[in-house]
Parts: C-alpha cells; sequence; structure tokens
C-alpha cells in the first residue's frame, strides 16, 4: 500500500523553522541507514552526499534551491489538482516549498557543486528538506518519510532529469531579470548621459592606437553605450530558450510516472508563480539531453564580458597618465593606488571589469564545452554549468554596478588636453584629401611628421592649398559630422 | 587640381580579364615606387603587403573579397548618383567589382590573413585591382592612378576603417544563407525523417551512460532533430547584428569625407545588390569600434557545434561493437577502418564531426579574444576573425553535408539488439513505483542486480506485486508515451 | 623626521589576537580619515577597497594572506638585519606575520578578488593588519601608525608590484606540493596498484569505440597511472618559474627603495622559511611585467585536467550497463543514483572528475587570456590569475582525493563479462594477417560480421587456414604481448 | 601464402616521379574495386577518403607525410634487418620513403584533415603511394599490390594508431628545431640587442597604465627578451615527451604482429634516421590512448603566444600617436596605413602578432579539449591536433621573422619624447618616501596633481623637504638601479 492513501488528515500546524534536537538522527534510503545531523531537515542522501563530494568550496548556489522551491511549489499543487497527491500533503509541502524559496531553509542545503552530473543530489536534498518540514508542519517525526516522503511524494511525477534542468532555467533567468539586465541597463544609461553632456567636445580620434581623424567625446561614448544595449538586446533573445522547460519529462523525457498533461499545467504553474512567460519544452529529449539553452545564454555573458572589455581598457587608457598618457579623462581617485608610489592613483574600477570580463570568458568556455558532453537522454554535467552561469551573471551585475557607481559616473574629461591632442594631429589632413587628393594630402602629413611642423605650415608650404582654403577646409569641428550614424 | 575632374569622358571597352606582360610594372603610393608583376592587377600597397607578411600559407578568404565587390560597386553607383564620381569612371568601377563580385578577379587578390588589423592592406588590394582594370577598361595604362585612382575613386567617400567591416557581414551572411543553414536544415530534415520511422521503436534509456527508461528510437532521434532545428533559430538571430553595415562612417564613424546621406544610400543599394535586409548601422562608432555581432555571430556558429558534437558522439556510442559495444546502431561501412585490424569499420564521420566541432569551438574563443580587444575607433582584429568565422561556417557546412550523406542517411537500426536491450534492463521497475512505492522498488531492482535475476523474477519473489499486477505495468511500449513533450 | 627613528624600544606584549571593541575605529591613509569596524585589525585602504569592490562572492583566497605572512615576514628581517629597520619592530612584524602565516588572522582579510588588478589592495589589507597587530603587540593605539607604520614599515623595501607575485608564487608552490602532487601520486599509485592485479586478465580493446585486438585490464589501467605521473612531470617543470621570486624589483622592476642585495637576501630568507628552493627571478622587468611563470603552472594544471577527463570517461564508459551497456567494470554504489528510477547507480565520482577538469580547463582559459593582458611594468591581473590557479589546484586535488577513495580503490571488474567480449570479437583476426595477409584476413572479418558466424566459423569456411592453425593462432592470451612497451 | 614469399628479387630501377597515364586505374581494396586517377600513385582507401570526406580546404599538412616517410623508412630497415621483409622490398620501400621525405611525392597526399580520427587514412595513403612508387621501381604495375602492398609490406608491423603519433611527434619536433626555436632565439637576441644600447636611456616606467617611477629603456626590453627566452626554455621541456614514440604498439599497444623488440629498435632508427633523441614510449597504452605530449606541446606555444601579445601590445602603445599618444617608440613606416587618412602610419606588424597569438591560444584550446576526448586504447582527434599545432607553430615562427626584420630591427626611440616624460612624471616623488614618510611624500604628490605644479614646486612647499634634499634625492639616472635583477 502506498504512503499517500491515508484518509485521514493530519492538520497543518504553525511550527517555526528549525529542529531543536542535537547530536544525530538516523535517516534512511534504498541503500540503507544513515546518520544525521539532529538540527538539519536533510536526509539520508544528502548526507552521504556531503561524505562523498566534499571538493573545496564550491557550494550549490542557494538561487538554485529557490527555484527548485517553485518546481516542487508547482508540482505539488498540480499533483494535488490532479487528484494524485492529496489536498493536505500538497499543502504542507507548498508551505514548505514557499520558505525554501524565500531563502529560509538555506542552511538546509549544504550539498557541493562537484556531485553527480544530473543534480540528482539537490534535487534529493530538497526532496529530503521539504518532506521533514512538511512532516514537521504536519506533527510528524522527521526521518520516518512518514506521512510524506520524498521521493513518492515531494518528487511525484518528476525525475531530477527534467526538474533540475528547470529550476536552472528558473535560476538564470532570474538573475537575469533581477540583476544582470537592470545593472546593465543602468549602466548604459549613464554612459549615454555622459555621452549626451559631451556630445560637442571635439577630440582626436584614435585607429589603430594611432591619431585619426576627430569625432567628439560624445560620440566615442555613445559607441559604448550602444554596444550595452545589444548586449541586453542578446540576452534577451537568449532568454527565448529558457523559457521552455523539461519538467514532464520525468526519467527521459517520456514522461513516465507523471500523468497525462502534466507538462502542458505545471509549466503554466510555473509561469504563474514566478509572472514569467515559462512553457513546456515542445521537445522533451532535447531539453533533458542537450543543455544547448543554457550555452546560448551564457554565450550573450560572454558578449557582454566582451564589450565590456573594450570599453574598461579605453577608458582606462584614455585615463592615463596623469602626466605621460593619454591624459584625455579623469577617473574617479577612490583610493591609494600604490604601496610604494606616494600620491598614485590608478583605474581600478576598470580593471576588476577587465579581470571580471576575463574570468566570464573563461567560464563561459567550461559551459560550451559542458554543454556538448551530453550522453544519450541526458547531459550530466548540469552543476558545472549553472554555477559558472549564476557565479558569471552575479560577478558582472555586481561589477557593472561598482562600475558605473565609482567610475563611470565621477569620470571627467580634461578638456585642455583634448583640445591639444585635436590641435596637434595630422590627420585633420583627410579633410584636404577630396580637394587635393589623397596622394598630395599624404606627402603634406609626411613632411609635417617628418619635419615637426605642424600640418597648417606643411600644408602651405606645400603649395597645395591656399592659406585661405585651408583655414576654411580644417575646422575639426566641422569634421565630426552629424549625430551617430556617420555620413 | 583633382584627377576627377576630367571633362571628356573615356570610353568603356570591352577588354577580356587579364594582363599581358611579363616582368614588373611600376607602381606607386604615397610612400613611393614599388615594383610588381606586370601581369598583377594588384599595385604598391598590395606589393608591400605581400612582403611585409608572408605569414604560413592563410590568405584572406576570397570571400571577403567577393563581398567587397559590392561595396564597392554600391559606392560607386551612390557616388555617381550624388554627382560626386563621374558617371564613365562609376561604370568602369561596377565593371570591375562585377567581374570581383563573380570571382573572376580572385588571382589578384593575394594577401595574407596576419596583416594589418583594419583590413586596409585588403581594401588597397581591391582598389588596386579595380582601379587598373578599370583603367584597362578604359584605355589607360594601369599604374598610373589615371584616370582611375584607388584611393580617390574607388575608395571615395569609404575608409577601411567602414569598408571592411561591411564587407566581413555581407561575406558572413553570405556563407550563412547560401551554405551553413540550408545544409544544417537538411541535416535536420533527415534526421527527423529517421526518427519518423523508428517512433514505434521501443529502445532503452540511458541515463548517465547507465540504463534507464524506455523510450523509441524516434523519439531520441527527434531531440537531435530539435536540437540542429534550434541551432538555426540562434544563427537567424545573429543574423540581425550582421545586417547593420559600418558604411559611411568612414576613418572614425564621423563620416567625414562622405557626403550626407550616403551612408543610408549605400546601404540600401546592399539591401538592393544582395536582396537582403541591410541597413545603415545606427551608431557608427560602435560599428567601427567594434565587432560584436560578429562575435554574436560566432557564438551562434558554437552552438551548433556543440549540438553537433552531442549528437555524433550519441551516435557513435550507440553503433560501437559490432560485437562488444551497444550495437543498436549500424553506421554505413565508407571505407576499411584499420590498416592492421582487417574487416574492422569505424564511425569516421562522426568522428570527422566531432573534430569539426572542436575546431569551431576553438576558433570561437580566438574570435571572442579578438572581439574584446578593439581599442578607442577600431577594433584591429578583423582578419583573425572574418578568416575563422568563414572557416567554421564552410566546414560546419561541408561536415553537416558529408556526414548526412554518408553517415545519416544510411544509417540502420539493429532492431534485436534493441529489443533484446529493453528486455533486460531492470529500469522498468520505475512503473512499480507509483504502486509500490519507490522504495519497494528499489529493493526489487538491487536484488535483480545483486543476483543476476531478470526483474520479473526479482518483483514477484518480493511479494509486493503480482503476476498479474506486474504483466500489465511492466510493459515497455506503454512506458514511452506520447509524442515528443512528455507527459 | 621618519617614523622609524625612535630611540627608545617599547617591549613586545603577549596579546592575544583581538580587538575588543565595538563600533568603529578611525584610520587614515593619505586620502583622509576613514570609519572601520573595531574589532578589526585593517585600516582605510582596507575598508575603502571593501566599499567601491563587494562584488559577488568571491574573496581573495587566505592562502593568499597566508604566503603574504612570509613575504612580510622576510622582509622584516633582512630590513633588520640591513639595520633598516629597528629590531624591535621587526620583531613585532614577525610575530603578527607569524600568526598571519598561521591562518590565525584570516578573519582580519576580507577583500574580494576583483579589486586592483596589481593586488595592491591586498597588500596593503596585509600592511595594516601586520602593523595594527604589531602596535597592540607594542602597546600602541591600532589607527595611529605609531610606531608601526603599514607602508613605511610592513611595507619596507616592497612594492605590491613586486610582493603581490612573490606571495603569488608562494602560495601557488605550497598547494602544488601540500595537496596537488601528493594526492596526483597517490591516485596514480591506487590505479598502478589495481593495473598489477589484473595484468593478466585478457579483455578486447577498443579503437574508435569498436571492437580491436585484445590487451590485458592491467595494460589499460596502466596507461592512465602513466598518464598521470606524466602530468606530475609536468606540473614539476612548472615549478622551476615559480621558484623565481619578484621581491626586490619594488616599483617597476629597479628595485627603488630597497636596499643593494635585497632582492638576493629575502629570497633566500623565504627560501629558508619555506624550505623550497627560492631564488630572486634574475629579470625583474619579466618578473613583474608578466605572469608567465603562472601561466605555465596552470598549464600543467591543464594537462592533469586533460588526462583526467579522459580517465574518468573511460572508466564511466566501461562501468555502463548494468545490463545494455559495456559493463566490464563495476564501480563503488556510493549512494542511489536516482529520485525516480529505483535501484538505479550512476558513475558520479567520475562525473564529477569531468566537471572538475572542465572548470579547470575553463579557468586555465581566463588564466593565459589575463596573463596576456600585462602592459609595461605591470600585469595588473594578478587576482583572477591567482585566484583561479588556487581554485584550480585544490578542486583538483580534492577531486583526485574523493575519486580514488570513493571510486577507484573499491573499483571491480565484471570478469565474465570481459571474457565473453574477448570470445566474440572478430578482431582477433588480425593475427592471422601476417600469415593469410591482410585482405584475405578482411574477408574473413566481413563474413563473420554479415552472417553472425563466430571468427572461428568463417575463417574456417574461407579455407584460408586450417582448424589447426586456427587454433595455434587465434589465442587472444597470446596476443597481448609483453609488458607495457610493446612490441 | 603471403605476397613477400617471393624468391627472386625484382630489380630496383631508377624510374623518375609520375606515372603517365590518363583517364584511371583501377585499385582495389577489402572492400572493393575503386577507380583512381591514372596519374597518382594514391589507391584505394585514399580515393574513399577523398570522396567521402571534402570539407572545406583544410589538407593533412604535408609536414605530417614527410615525417611519415621516416617511419616507414625505419620500419622497412628494422623489418628487413629482422628478415621479416625482404631486402628487395625493404630497399624498394626505402627508396620511395627517402623521395616522400624529401617532398617530391607531396602531389600525392591530397587528403583532408577532417577525416578518420585515428588517421588511418593519411596511413593508408602513405602506404598506398609508397606501395605503388615501390612497384613502379620493381618494374610492377600500380594497382596490382604486387610485389608490394600497402598493408602487408609497407605497414608491416605497424598500425595507423602507432604510426600515426609517431609521425605527429617527429613533424612537430621538426618544425619546433628547424623553426620556432631559431626564430624565437633571434627574436629575443635582436631585443637584447636593442636593450643593450638603451640600457642607459632612462624612461618613466608604467604601472597600471599609469606614470611610475623610472627606469631605463633596455631595461624594459630586457624584459621582453626574459619572457622570450622562458618560452624557449618550456619549449624544450615540451619536446621531452615527444621524443616518446608509440611506433611498436601496433593496433592496441600491446605490439600485436610487429616482432619482439621492435619498438626498441625502430626508435633507435628513427632517431639515427632524424638525428633526434627519440626513444620509445615506456607506456604504449598512454602512448596510443592518448596524446597528452601534444597538449603539453600545445601548451608551450600557448606560453609563446601570451608573452608575444603582451610584448606586442607594448611596442605598439609605446609607439603611439605620433602626436597624441605616448609616443616613446618610433616603429618602421612599411606602408601607408590608411586607405582614406593620407600620411597615417599604423603598428601593422605589432596588429599581425597580436592576431597571431589570439589565433594560437584559441587553437591551443582545441588541442586540449580534444586531448581531452579519447576513449580507451585511441585517441581518435589526431588530425585535429596535429593541424592545428603546426599551423600554430608556423604562424609563430613566421610571425616572429616578420615580427622582427619589419618592425623591430628598425624600432627606434624619440628620446626628447622619453625625457620629457621623465620630467614631468610626479612619481619620482617615491625617492622622497623612505626620508619623509609615505604619507607626507603622498601628500605633495597630490598637490602637484591638484595644483599643476611641478613635483619640484610643490615638494619644496610642502616644507617635508630642502632644495638641496630634493636636487640630490630626485636624478631619475640614480633610480633606475643597477642591471636587471632589482635591488
Amino acid at each position: 500500500m502506498m504512503p499517500d492513501q491515508t484518509s485521514e488528515h493530519p492538520a497543518l500546524n504553525n511550527v517555526d523553522i528549525g529542529l531543536e534536537a542535537t547530536g544525530t538522527r538516523r535517516e534512511f534510503d534504498s541503500m540503507g541507514d544513515v546518520e544525521v545531523p539532529a538540527d538539519r531537515y536533510w536526509g539520508a542522501q544528502t548526507q552521504r552526499s556531503l561524505q562523498h563530494f566534499s571538493i573545496g568550496g564550491d557550494r550549490m548556489p542557494k538561487a538554485v534551491y529557490h527555484a527548485y522551491g517553485v518546481v516542487k511549489k508547482a508540482s505539488a499543487l498540480v499533483n494535488a489538482e490532479a487528484g494524485r497527491l492529496p489536498q493536505w500533503k500538497a499543502e504542507a509541502i507548498v508551505r514548505a516549498a514557499d520558505e525554501a524559496i524565500a531563502g529560509k531553509l538555506d542552511d538546509h542545503f549544504p550539498l557541493y557543486v562537484w556531485q553527480t552530473g544530473s543534480g540528482t543530489q539537490s534535487n534529493m536534498n530538497m526532496n529530503e528538506v521539504l518532506a521533514n518540514r512538511a512532516i514537521q508542519l504536519l506533527g510528524g517525526t522527521p526521518g520516518t518519510q512518514q506521512p510524506v516522503g520524498p521521493n513518492d511524494d515531494v518528487n511525484m511525477g518528476q525525475s531530477s532529469n527534467d526538474s533540475f534542468p528547470t529550476a536552472m532555467h528558473i535560476a538564470a533567468l532570474s538573475i537575469i531579470d533581477e540583476r544582470l539586465v537592470p545593472e546593465l541597463g543602468k549602466l548604459a544609461e549613464t554612459i549615454d548621459r555622459k555621452a549626451q553632456g559631451w556630445m560637442n567636445v571635439v577630440k582626436v580620434g584614435r585607429t589603430h592606437l594611432e591619431d585619426a581623424t576627430p569625432l567628439s567625446v560624445g560620440q566615442e561614448w555613445s559607441g559604448w553605450a550602444a554596444q550595452l544595449r545589444a548586449c541586453v538586446a542578446q540576452i534577451e533573445q537568449a532568454r527565448e530558450g529558457l523559457y521552455e522547460l523539461a519538467l514532464g519529462g520525468t526519467a527521459v523525457g517520456t514522461g513516465l510516472n507523471a500523468p497525462k498533461g502534466f507538462s502542458r499545467k505545471v509549466a503554466a504553474k510555473i509561469a504563474e508563480l514566478t509572472s514569467k512567460p515559462f512553457v513546456t519544452a515542445p521537445n522533451k529529449f532535447m531539453a533533458q539531453g542537450s543543455l544547448d539553452a543554457m550555452v546560448r545564454a551564457s554565450a550573450a555573458l560572454r558578449g557582454e564580458a566582451v564589450a565590456l572589455l573594450k570599453i574598461a581598457n579605453d577608458m582606462r587608457w584614455l585615463a592615463s597618465g596623469p602626466r605621460c598618457g593619454f591624459g584625455e579623462l579623469r577617473l574617479p581617485a577612490n583610493e591609494p593606488g600604490s604601496s610604494i608610489m606616494p600620491g598614485k592613483v590608478n583605474p581600478t574600477q576598470c580593471e576588476a571589469i577587465v579581470m571580471i570580463a576575463i574570468q566570464v570568458i573563461g567560464e563561459d568556455t567550461a559551459i560550451a564545452f559542458a554543454g556538448s558532453q551530453g550522453n544519450f537522454e541526458l547531459n550530466a554535467m548540469r552543476p558545472v554549468i549553472i554555477n559558472n552561469f549564476l557565479h558569471c551573471a552575479t560577478i558582472l551585475a555586481d561589477g557593472c554596478e561598482k562600475f558605473r557607481t565609482y567610475s563611470v559616473e565621477g569620470a571627467e574629461i580634461d578638456a585642455e588636453k583634448i583640445a591639444a591632442h585635436v590641435n596637434s594631429t595630422l590627420m585633420l589632413v583627410t579633410a584636404l584629401s577630396p580637394v587635393i587628393g589623397y596622394q598630395n594630402a599624404a606627402h603634406i602629413a609626411e613632411d609635417a611628421q617628418a619635419t615637426g611642423a605642424t600640418l597648417r605650415e606643411a600644408a602651405l608650404r606645400s603649395g597645395k592649398v591656399t592659406e585661405e582654403q585651408y583655414d576654411k577646409i580644417i575646422v575639426p569641428r566641422d569634421m565630426i559630422g552629424d549625430g551617430l550614424a556617420g555620413a
């Protein structure tokens, strides 16, 4: 007889979170008994994993369990609606799941990242904790698996194989929506605002690191903002794949042991609980056999890293100096820069962003590699993928916030240095090219460079251009065009 | 006075491609004279590049020049329409550009990939070849830059900085549209067709490489097809960024030396010439300072590589044997597999795909790295990016074609082996779980495994299930659900 | 007048670690005052860094500070010997440094990985903590920088630019010597021991995943052990570069503000303190401008990852089944494998190793990238490099330990399955090749495969070999040669 | 009866290379007949591969076949010495192999990189070509496999599984010894020579891109040379693994079908033929199941790429300008830099090196990935590994040569700009620190920066230092220390 056939309904009590016991408690699974710390909700399989996989300090991110709480809650609700799970059990599981979602059970999810590749141990950790917490709420004895079992009740109609990637997608979208895209947007906005303010400050352009024709400081900054906006767009495209959920595929994608319609209903329930447009994945064999949607989402994070690397590099080079560098930009002096060189100030926020970007590019490599290593009905590289993804999204979001707050917002230009550069660059000669031809213009620039003459001197002595022509054509402000879209 | 102010119009002659001369011809640029092979259209700067950059065997892909021909043609047409370029000159340039587009001038584009990071040398190669060919068509003398100059006429209103990335986008989209997406589609279609045929062949599922609950062969194959279809979708998303063209930004994005409206008009002209929805990039500072759109497109190729690695691996493992492996799949025997082991047949097409996928993942790493290394108004890593991109797209497309033709289409299943596996797997026990509970079911499976009993034997002797129950529940065909979307 | 010119010698007291105060304490640096938590030893610059760089959860590894303690101790001793630092000050600093080395001050090193690229903030954290602790030991008031200053005394003769990479090398070598190489050695040894035990168990070989000629189980395992031994050798080669220390180069490599001979003496002191053969780097401009030795050491970790991936993959494929896979190996059943499939056991330790290996390969990519991004006299990517390096070494060492303990040591072979495979493989035909020629042998194998015949049946009916010949030649045990070095 | 039991010895004729025939010739293998071009030496298996694997334009590098010639020659000689191969056959094979080694048969090795992962098809290409060429030399008929068979004679005692990695190691060492290390050495030497010449030119140091204490131009350059020398050392370490040869392991490492002692003898023969210290690999199961030695060698190439990236970046930033950048270095103006900006000169050789370095880092990623994907007795990712390795070594060697010839050798410093920078940097204040304390020194620098004062002005008005003290202490030339090893 199955444990969920009880006819009398235990009452759901209000019991604070916590197990007031010391020493250990006996828990069991199909392999036998295991002693677990008496003040923890977890059960036998969590304990086994703790023993076998204490590798480094990397723990499965809490965000995974918060998302998993949604999976368990939605499943319990759908199972109850279908009459497969008694209402009172569902209520207890839902109560416990809500606590998990809110982070109140975080101390009971101790497992390491480096565990089974399916995430089963984290799923069982969740099942065991919710079961014991539900048992407690229902007045039962933790460890008995009665009246709520981790496998038969909390995990009803689910497998790690479909529920773990579902939790991955929920967790990934949460950080994208709550942290990453907002911070990226704020950074873009801040850069844009600075760009607006400097839209008419003419500066020397640089290509190949070498002096080029002029543009405005605002135009230069606008390019950075545009890069970041394109990053947001890519992330939003990548969200599409994440909205598709594996739940309902159970063990291998066929949905064995889940009732007909479970996939669709549980995705709808998750959509309702999260207010995000989740749907059930149309092909569960792809949804469980691959993690391609995660690989794509990671590529979007990499896209952001690539853009940030360029932006932060530009800023720190422009700020180089203060006396022997480009010196066109002044970044906030947040702290003394050197333990030995007094008064030194360094572009430390830019450096942090560069390092974060490099880290993201490295971890994305790991994600893509892991994404390629699925076999048959399962990609058993899930923990390494979700851990890296959430880590990358976190440091990108936090990094953008700090970079914006402590470096970009307070950045100022050195108008004098900028003007001096514009006045000295020989590449203003380019504007003469349509009038006197490229070769003649080149000879003027080459002469100026060789002799140290100003462009004006060299131009006039070339005999190819009159003083009047020169002064009419060589007007840096007229050379920056109009707006952002070029000619 | 500018060279293009000639009032009389030289006639455009029909002259076959080719310069019938031996020895060398004197060409010049602003730095002086250079001897070039007399039978080549290229000029001084191409020759300088050949001397300074003969590194390895990597030549700038011809596809870049075919695309560059479109850039030059469109520019000449728009310049002529604007009255900046005499009509007769434009016609000569267009004629030459058409020849370049058609690949007829390929022998005149010899430059190496490892050159200036802006691609200027390839742009000048194009300018020099089109100028000399136009000069020839107009009855002039190659090397004189009269009446058509490489910089003043062919390159009018353009810089390498805006025209090279424009050519990159055109070339990238060409191979995507003409080769990559079609081949990916055909492979997906073939896999889908095979899947349909085997939709009711029940086989053992495998997770963690271990026996799991059953699914059908068709379901398994459908997952691969779904992965490939998602790859196509990602590539199509990545196309969006590639439709935005830098042309009209000229040297640094401001459009200096190009007439107002050039950006928009020339993008429209390119769209017309290519029948693709190109538009001018709304922010030229991003379009020239970054190559983010290319990095995104490369990520889409990587997505395909990741999927293909999984698919090819699955196929070759399923085909492992013939007698000591999984042995469920039979791939075509295209060639003897071993120089020493007679009669050996290997999954060579799968191996080629795996190697191609790894190569793409590696080159994508280079593309992302290079994409991050732009500075100020230019990302000077263009040649390494476009070379890797076109290479990856080519080997992916060709690889998919060969894989489909010589391995997937002829793949057959070993129905007997598949059936034997289904009949022996203990994981059918999963279906008992909802009836007798997970723990009881586990003990049955563990007993069978420990004693070598069949699942039926172990189940019946457990006392948890009757013979009738067992035979009703343990029906593999009933366990594969219905369709592709799970429960 | 300098703060260290005091003539009276404060006494060094025995004061337990800890600041018994609540609220905040005023600290200062050249930019002004900062409030810090009163119960922490750190000063103004640490606090500024905490504010500006709270990014994610990545903290600079404690191992860096333990190593940094050695740097500070050695410097103080050499400075005292040179008469630049009063003996009593040196003693106080050394006492504090010893506490840091022992990990007793760990709670006072809170900084994030994502900080200034030189590691200056962690150096200042160390300087501030040691200064305040020394002040406390000398009876002074924390925050006064008297009588021990963080810059003038603790950092005497040092810069972050030379001391941080010195600490990196010390920390890297510590984990290599104490954890990584020992664990790698134990794993190799365990595999070797298993190999010895199975040296005469004949099994089918597999190339391209397909049946090949036989070898022994022990030979197969010996290859894995040999791979791991080669990994150790590579790590030992990589150690060479790490023995070279930057200390003494100070700000830019010239040694400004350090006394003549400091480099050599301080390296000798560090060698003495650590019992490792450290020497001063012969070129300080390389030692500070690059992190090439770290990149090389990381490549050695990657080498281990590559080998482990192969080994763990082999093991889990050999263990695949139990009934529908290769089934030649039985890995310990450490925990239930599935939340839905009762009785399932998975190769979870192998999966953890595969994920760890992929992680290491990804982080190594970040290290190499960061290693390439130095500029002029500094590679300002140090935190990202040392954090990844120590992380990789940790998870590799721990992973090897768990893999060995919970999977390799308890692995058993399925002798029956192995024998059945050997008896069924057609590739035994290879031994006929020298006698009847490759083509004839191939036709026999092809016939057997096509008809389902045994090799013996096919061979005899081919007429190319007699029964007597066959039975003499086709003896699997005779085909595995002698030992490990091939023919 | 075996084909090599002929008692009469056909004579070895002098026949020029080439088959004078048109149309096709019938060749056969165990699967049947195949038509091949009549003027090519290759046989059936090469032709099958050409048909099935025409993917992209990547052909197996000729260097692999040159090395393979050594393998075939050495094997024939050892087989003949052992009496297994008739002397006259061996002579014919050796003659043909010598031609292959010399590159004279290059046109007969057309196969693609993307083929079977063992390289069997290239081995068979070699076997077929040498067999047919030997047949021709012996007066026989190509395609008959008489009197010399590709499998039974040319491949005698070998498998692709042991011979291909042997050829890989030989080819890798050839390019390392003949091209890579020499070019790396020359570049280091050139940089060193320049460093010597500028050892007393004092310049401003830069850390975090910001002005720092001074060093000499020669010291800066010496760091680059030291980096390159360390690269050579790493490559030399990596050579160790490459000296170990798989040959003699045959199919799976056991040496089946090769006579006892073959491994050792053939390695000695190869050592003799190549004058390199090759030895037989002590563990053939590692030598064939992994490609770890190649992964390590690739890591050494990556080490070089990482160093070159830093060096080339430093050079181009120092050369930035000419008027609005650092401007301390003048690189040779090899070609006009821009199609639109007249007179522009760019650091194109540096850019090529940077792109090459990025490419190498990307391809190394592919090599490591592929290196991890071996299974059981074979790593079937060989073609992708050797192709990338040889490609990387080639572009690194050629790139170093061009970089040295066209950029480094002609580089000049701008002494005036360098002096002006030294005179303006505030970081000279560091030398005051030991005298007046870090904090006082910091306030001087901060004051100077805030007010635009010179360091001297700010120092004197601070009251912390006298004029006399200042002028004695602040002497840039005295701050650069003595030599390269720091203090």
